[in-house]
């Protein structure tokens, strides 16, 4: 069993003692209370929902925020895109600094209640939680057809990462910044993280896409991750060029399906996108008890 | 056009004037009011919904049903499912006789609150939506990769189809009565509506499920699809033996897109099983507007 085995590798990670199953990792994406929350909004628009202690820090910012009972109104009187993403960089920057947020990331997030295009305004990639803002990101499914069945390309996440380090992954993922297309983004990650040549990616089928949502450490996470197939060469090998990732390995699917199932060896939100993959590929009986529950539990509304 | 000439072939159905998309087929299949609606209980689960105009004819049944203000519960003295399911042919066949139900089908439909084995008994088919339980169906999309390009198998239903009569529909699809496992009914009617052999049918793969709720002439149907995906040589050629098809259509799926996004040529349901099997296949732009809403309206929860 892999997933024991890997996970006796990490031995800073306990053994879970309930039974996991694939909807178990749907449901772990989609714990999230709204009472805990307080809608933002910016010009009337809910783009938002902010936890109530993360709340109490923007007080001291009325010139930005108005914080009633029941909702955080955007207030700061710019109104231009520009004017407004620099107002939230000197919020988010001041709050870093005083420790209250634990870093920036660098890279821009649209705010927005729909999709990218609808942005509002930008805000700090490692801040879109605090805020509760929509996150884009996209995970590449890479696979081989090989005369023993189906095999996945399974990534183990570098030790250093800050988020769910040494876990396993797909084998291209990431976040969906701001000013780079869909297409652009994927393949620049495909060059990052898989050392993989535009034509190869290219090859890449756009899927579907998994919703969920999350209260997690910094706040809540109304995710959005567009899905991706892509079957490869069996002489293809992954080389990651940006060191988030530790190695490659190319698994038998029962074996990832085993993974899956039975462990949180693999990055929360992963399984889901895995999940899909085994759906659409015809693994997953319809017989199963909880297909229906699978198929819609990947699609959950976003707030 | 493909679209407007079919449409222009069968005349009694008229011009659309609103534009058309794909979002328009989900939509239409999950129009429903809960307030028009009691629910059916049995052994206090909810079974069903039924609307309040249906509601009046199970009044002349106090021994099966006891009608309130805000529920319908299911009160015959019998416990066990044989006894149950022949209470219910005895008013669904008092019901036909009456005129008040259009017709019987022959075919038994579990009444159920969630899944097929949970059936608490069994009513025709013709009647599940009156009563307004699940029902489950099975929908084949039959395609062909050939050098210029993909193309999927298109089916025009007989004109004498009680429902959707004319209308385009998916190369094979049919309810899916109780008795028969999910892998047999899709064999059978593999085998009845396309002449398919049992060699072919079963390299169909089980892709998916699309779920929707809608009000309809007879009742509520709160439907689940479903779905397989079935790549077929290029020299196969579909043979009807059943007669619920007048003829079959190799098309390119360019040709497909744009009868499902601009008309409403194939029977209602059928639409949103081709909409899924666009977007597993990358044939809908991720960068779509639309792409979530159809993403997530293809998985609606069922009431």
């Amino acid at each position: 069993m892999l997933g024991h085995r890997a996970l006796a590798q990490h031995p800073l990670r306990p053994y879970r003692s309930e039974p996991m199953s694939y909807l178990y990792h749907i449901r772990e994406c989609n714990h999230w209370e709204p009472k805990r929350f307080l809608p933002l909004q910016v010009d009337g628009e809910r783009v938002g929902r902010i936890r109530r202690d993360f709340v109490e820090h923007l007080r001291d910012w009325p010139e930005v925020f108005r914080v009633e009972t029941d909702v955080v109104d955007w207030i700061h009187p710019a109104t231009g895109f520009e004017d407004r993403t620099a107002a939230m960089h000197e919020v988010v920057s001041a709050l870093e600094a005083q420790g209250i947020v634990s870093h920036l990331h660098g890279e821009l997030y649209p705010v927005t209640a729909s999709s990218r295009e609808h942005a509002r305004l930008l805000i700090d990639r490692a801040c879109a939680a605090y805020f509760g803002v929509r996150a884009f990101g996209q995970h590449l499914n890479g696979f081989v057809r090989s005369p023993e069945g189906l095999k996945l390309w399974v990534a183990r996440r570098s030790a250093d990462r800050r988020i769910f380090p040494n876990r396993l992954d797909n084998l291209v993922a990431g976040g969906l910044p701001w000013g780079l297309t869909l297409e652009e983004n994927l393949h620049k990650e495909c060059r990052e993280e898989a050392g993989m040549a535009e034509s190869l990616a290219c090859r890449a089928v756009a899927v579907s896409a998994v919703t969920y949502c999350r209260d997690s450490k910094r706040g809540l996470k109304p995710d959005v991750m567009y899905c991706y197939d892509l079957e490869l060469p069996p002489d293809f090998e992954p080389r990651c060029t940006d060191g988030e990732v530790h190695s490659f390995q190319l698994q038998p699917i029962e074996q990832v399906m085993e993974t899956v199932r039975e462990t949180d060896e693999f990055k929360l939100n992963c399984n889901l996108v895995i999940i899909d993959f085994f759906i659409r590929h015809g693994l997953i009986s319809q017989d199963s008890a909880d297909y229906l529950d699978l198929i819609q539990g990947l699609r959950s509304p976003l707030p």
